[in-house]
C-alpha cells in the first residue's frame, strides 16, 4: 500500500483585527487561526493545524500574514482558495494559495517582516479612521522622528523594547532594515521592516519615536535607552488597533 | 424684556455609516441626526433641530457632511465643538463648529457637494476596506469609464439616474461640475461634484458608469440613457457602503 503523502500548503492572509481575539487559537475564543482552521476542517473533514508567521496579539491586524499547513486533500490551489474563502467569515480572507516544498516553514522560513504602525493626528478623532489608526491628537516633529528612525535602524540588542512574555528570550538582537516615517494630511505612519521582531517591539518602538517627536524624548535620551538593552527603558507600548502585519518575505 | 437671540450655529461631521439607519431621525432607529440632536439636548437642555446639508441613506458615509442649528446656548464654539463630541458615540464627531448668520441653511444655502464612490476591484475581498468600498472583482477600463464620465459632466436633465422616493422631483436638472475616476492598486474611486443631487443619483451613475468599465454599456448607448431622461433606463443602484459625502461648499 502506498501511503498517500501529505502537501504543504502556504496561504497568504488579510484580516481585520477588530473583533479576533489575535491569532493563536484560545479556548472559547474567536481567534484568526481558529477561525482558519474551522474552515478547513469543514472543506477537507480533516483535522489541520495552520502555523502563522506572526502571532498577531488581539486587536492586530494584517495585509500580508503568511502561514502553512498540512493536508492529504487533492483540492487544486485555486478550489482550496475559493473553498476556504466560502467558508470563512467577513473580517478575514485568504489572499493566495500554493503548494510549496516540505522545508517551507511560515515562521522559520520567514527572512523578514514588515509591520505598519498608523497613528491618526488630528485633533478630533475620525471615525472612519477608528479601527485602523491610534489616536493622538498632539503635534509631532516628522524630522526628529526620522532622526530617531535612522538611530534604531541596523543590528542592535532591542530588549528595551521588548515585553516579558513569561519565557526569557534567547537573543534579543535583532536587525531593521527599513524604518521610515511618513505623514499624508492627518495619518501618521511608522513602517518597520526587520529580521525578527521581539514581543511587542513594534508597539513600543512606535510609542517611543512618538515621544521623540513629541519632544518628550530627545536623541541623546534615546540612544541611551537603546545602549541599556532593558525593557524598564523603553517607551510605552502602543494599542494593539494601530498595529498591521504588511508583509512577510521568504 | 430682551427676548435672547437665538444663534445659528453650522457644524461639519464625519461618520462612519455602517451602524447608523442613515442621517434623518426615524422612530426606533440610530440614526446620524439623531445622535447628534440627543448629544446637543444632554449639553445645553433645549430641545434641538438639526438640519443636514444631505440627507444620507443608511449605511452611507461622511468626511464633510454638514448641518445647522438653532440654539440659546452662551456656549462657546469651542466648548459646543468638544462637549457634543465627548457625548458623541465613536461613529460620529463633529468636526468644527462655528456661529453664522441667520441666513446659513445647511441644505438650501449649500452651492455644490461632492460626493465619492469607492470600489474594491480585486478578485478577493478586503476585510480592511469592506467596510467603506463596494467589492466589485471584474476587470474594467479605466479610459472607458473617464470617457464616460466626460460625457456626463455638465447641465443635463439626470432623471434616468434618479430613484423614485414618493414624491415627484419638481426639476431633474443638475450640473455636474467634476467627476473623476481614480485607481490606485484595487481601489477605485469615482469622484464627483455637482450642485445637488436627485435621490441615489450617485450611486446610480456610478452603477452605470461601471457597467461601461465592463463593456456592457457602449458609449453611445449612455448618451441614449442620458437623453431619455427617463429612471427606467439608468443603470443599477449600487450598495450605500461604498459612498461617502465628502464636501459640501457654501
Amino acid at each position: 500500500m502506498i501511503k498517500s503523502k501529505k502537501r504543504n500548503i502556504k496561504i497568504k492572509l488579510e484580516y481585520d483585527g477588530t473583533e479576533f481575539a489575535g491569532w493563536q487559537v484560545q479556548p472559547e475564543m474567536r481567534t484568526v487561526q481558529g477561525s482558519v482552521e474551522t474552515s478547513l476542517n469543514k472543506l477537507t473533514g480533516e483535522k489541520i493545524r495552520v502555523i502563522g508567521a506572526g502571532r498577531t496579539d488581539a486587536g492586530v491586524h494584517a495585509k500580508g500574514q503568511v502561514a502553512h499547513f498540512s493536508t492529504s486533500t487533492r483540492l487544486t490551489e485555486n478550489t482550496l482558495l475559493r473553498g476556504i474563502n466560502a467558508l470563512l467569515p467577513k473580517d478575514v480572507v485568504v489572499l493566495s494559495a500554493e503548494e510549496v516544498t516540505d522545508t517551507f516553514h511560515a515562521r522559520f522560513s520567514a527572512v523578514k517582516k514588515t509591520y505598519c504602525y498608523s497613528v491618526w493626528t488630528a485633533k478630533i478623532s475620525s471615525p472612519l479612521h477608528r479601527r485602523i489608526t491610534f489616536h493622538y491628537p498632539h503635534v509631532l516633529s516628522i524630522t526628529e522622528m526620522q532622526k530617531a528612525a535612522a538611530v534604531l535602524v541596523g543590528s542592535h540588542d532591542f530588549a528595551s523594547f521588548a515585553s516579558n512574555r513569561g519565557k526569557p528570550e534567547a537573543s534579543t538582537v535583532r536587525e531593521i532594515m527599513r524604518f521610515d516615517i511618513i505623514k499624508a494630511d492627518s495619518l501618521l505612519r511608522l513602517i518597520i521592516e526587520a529580521d525578527g521582531f521581539l514581543y511587542k517591539m513594534v508597539r513600543r518602538l512606535a510609542g517611543t519615536i512618538i515621544e521623540v517627536g513629541r519632544g518628550k524624548i530627545s536623541m541623546e535620551e534615546l540612544k541611551d535607552i537603546l545602549m541599556k538593552a532593558n525593557r524598564k527603558y523603553g517607551g510605552p507600548n502602543l494599542p494593539p488597533h494601530g498595529l498591521c502585519l504588511e508583509k512577510v518575505v521568504y
